[in-house]
C-alpha cells in the first residue's frame, strides 16, 4: 500500500509517500492560503498513484469528520472540511488526526520503545499530547483525549490561550517562557535564542526553562498517576532544551511517588520532526483508529 | 452463570451472589484477619454452587495475580496472595481488581450513564478511581491506571500520604478535611460529623467542604482534558455532601475552558454501596478484563 501522508501546521506544511519507508519529506510554508499550499504539495505525489492518505493537522477539530479549525492557521480558523475536500480531490481514503496525536502514534509504533502504554507529547508554541494505552490510540468521546496541555499545573497560575488558569501550557508554551523572561528583562525575542541563551549559561533563560521544567514535572506527575503509561515521551524544541530536564526530573521524583509511577520513563522523544507524517501514516494501522 | 462477588475494603467486607440480578449482601466489620472474615462470608454462599468469583479489593496490589496490600488492612500491607487462595479454596476462576475500579466499571455497566467514556471516582478516606474509555476498561501497563487521587492539584500543597505533595487526595480525602477543620478549631471527630456540621451551616465545616470542593474541580478539570471522557461520577461519602458541589463546580467551569470539555456531566454516582460488589462481578465481561 501506497500511503500519501500529509502533516499541516500553522507554520509549514510537510507532505511524503510511505512506500514500506517513508520517502523523502516536501515542506512549504502554510502561507496566507493553505489549502493551495496544501494541493500544491499532494498533487505531484499523488500523481505517482497512491491507495490512501493520512493527514496530521493542527487542532481544535471535529473528530473524526476532519473539519479542522486550527488556533495557529487564521484562514481556517472558522472550521475547513479538510477530510472532505481531500476525499474528493483524491478519491482515496483519508483518515485525519490531531498532530500531537499522530506524534504520540508514530513514537508508539516506531519509536522502539517496546512498550502497550504510551504518552507522546510536544512541547513547542502549544502543548499538545496523545494516548496510547493497552497498544491502542485512545481516542476519547469527542476525539480529543490527550490534551495534556490542559493538565492544571498551578491553579492560581497565569491565564491559558484556553481561557482556563494555569494549565501546563499557560507556563510551558515557547511564547509563555520568552514573554516571561522578557517581562524580567531579557532581550530574547523567540525561543530558540532563549534556548541559545540558556546554553551560554545566562541565568535568566536558564531560570525559565527550569521553571517550565517544573510545569512539565507536576504536570507528567499527574498523567502518570492517572494512565500508568509506562512511557511519556516528550518532544517538541523544548524537549531538546538541555536545562529543562534537570528540574523536570526533580519535580517529577517529589511528585510520582507511587510505586508504580516511579519507574516510569519519561524520555525525549526519539522521532525527529518526520515523526507527525509517520503517525499519520499510521493512521491506516488499525490499533490507531476507530472510527467509520 | 451464578457469580459470587466479595468486595474486601478497610473496614468491612462484603459478599453477594449475582444470577441475573445481585442478591442480598452480607457485610461484616473486616477485623484483625480479614482471610477467615472472607471465608466465613463467601463459603456458605459458595455452597450453593457458583461459577466464578469476581473481587474487588483495597489497593494497592500487583494486578492480574490479585496480590493485595492494601494501604487500609494492617494485616495484609506486607501483601497477601487473595486471588490464588480464593482460587484454590472455591476452584472457580477468580477475577480481582481495584476496588475504586469496580466501582468505575460498575457505574458504566449499570449506571445508565450511556457513554463509552467515563471516569469513576471515590472520594472517601482516599480518592480513588477507574477509566472506562472507549467501552473499555483501561488497566495502565501494571493495572494501576485511574489513580485520580493522585494528579497534583496544588504543586506547593500539603503533603499526601504517597510521599507526594499537594495530591488530590492529600488535600480532599476524608482524614484531611477533619485534620484540617480541626486545626482551625473545629470540635468534629470525623467526616460524618463535619458533613453534619456543613448541614447546619457552620461556617467552618462549609470552609472545609468548600476547599474540597475547589480541589476536586481543579483535579476534575485536568482528568476531563487529558481523557475526554463525557461522564465523570463521583461516589464516596464525600459526594454525598451537598456543600462540596458549588464550588466543585465552579472551579470546573473556570479550569474547563476548552470546547469538549464543557459539556462534560460531572454528577454524583447512580450505585450504592453495592457498587464495588457490581463491578466485582462486571469483570468477567470481557470489556472489563483484558489479562490472562
Amino acid at each position: 500500500m501506497k500511503t500519501l501522508c500529509l502533516d499541516v501546521g500553522g507554520t509549514k506544511v510537510a507532505a511524503a509517500v510511505q512506500d514500506g519507508t517513508l520517502g523523502a519529506a516536501v515542506r512549504r510554508p502554510t502561507g496566507d492560503d493553505p489549502w493551495e499550499t496544501v494541493i500544491g504539495l499532494l498533487d505531484p505525489l499523488a500523481a505517482q498513484g497512491v491507495d490512501q492518505l493520512g493527514v496530521a493537522c493542527g487542532g481544535p477539530m471535529e473528530w473524526p469528520a476532519g473539519v479542522v479549525a486550527p488556533l495557529n492557521i487564521p484562514a481556517w480558523r472558522g472550521g475547513f472540511p479538510l477530510r472532505d475536500r481531500l476525499a474528493e480531490r483524491y478519491a482515496v481514503p483519508v483518515r485525519l488526526h490531531n498532530d500531537a496525536v499522530c506524534v504520540a502514534v508514530a513514537e508508539h509504533a516506531q519509536g522502539g520503545w517496546g512498550v502497550a502504554d504510551l504518552l507522546g507529547m510536544v512541547v513547542s508554541t502549544g502543548v499538545g499530547g496523545g494516548l496510547v494505552l493497552g497498544g491502542r490510540l485512545v481516542d476519547g468521546g469527542t476525539g480529543n483525549a490527550g490534551h495534556v496541555g490542559h493538565i492544571v499545573v498551578d491553579p492560581i497560575g497565569p491565564l491559558c490561550p484556553c481561557g482556563g488558569r494555569g494549565c501546563l501550557e499557560a507556563v510551558a508554551r515557547g511564547p509563555a517562557l520568552v514573554e516571561w523572561a522578557q517581562a524580567r528583562g531579557s532581550k530574547a525575542r523567540d525561543g530558540v535564542e532563549l534556548g541559545r541563551l540558556a546554553l551560554q549559561g545566562d541565568s535568566l533563560a536558564l531560570q525559565t526553562f527550569a521553571r517550565a521544567g517544573r510545569a512539565l514535572g507536576v504536570g507528567i506527575a499527574s498523567a502518570i498517576h492517572l494512565l500508568d503509561v509506562r512511557v511519556v515521551a516528550v518532544g517538541g524544541g523544548l524537549s531538546q532544551v538541555p536545562s529543562v530536564w534537570p528540574t523536570l526530573r526533580r519535580t517529577l521524583a517529589e511528585h510520582a511517588r507511587l510505586s508504580f509511577a516511579k519507574d516510569v520513563r519519561v524520555e525525549p522523544a526519539r522521532l525527529g520532526q518526520e515523526s507527525g507524517l509517520i503517525g499519520a501514516a499510521a493512521l491506516f494501522d488499525d490499533r490507531y483508529w476507530s472510527a467509520d
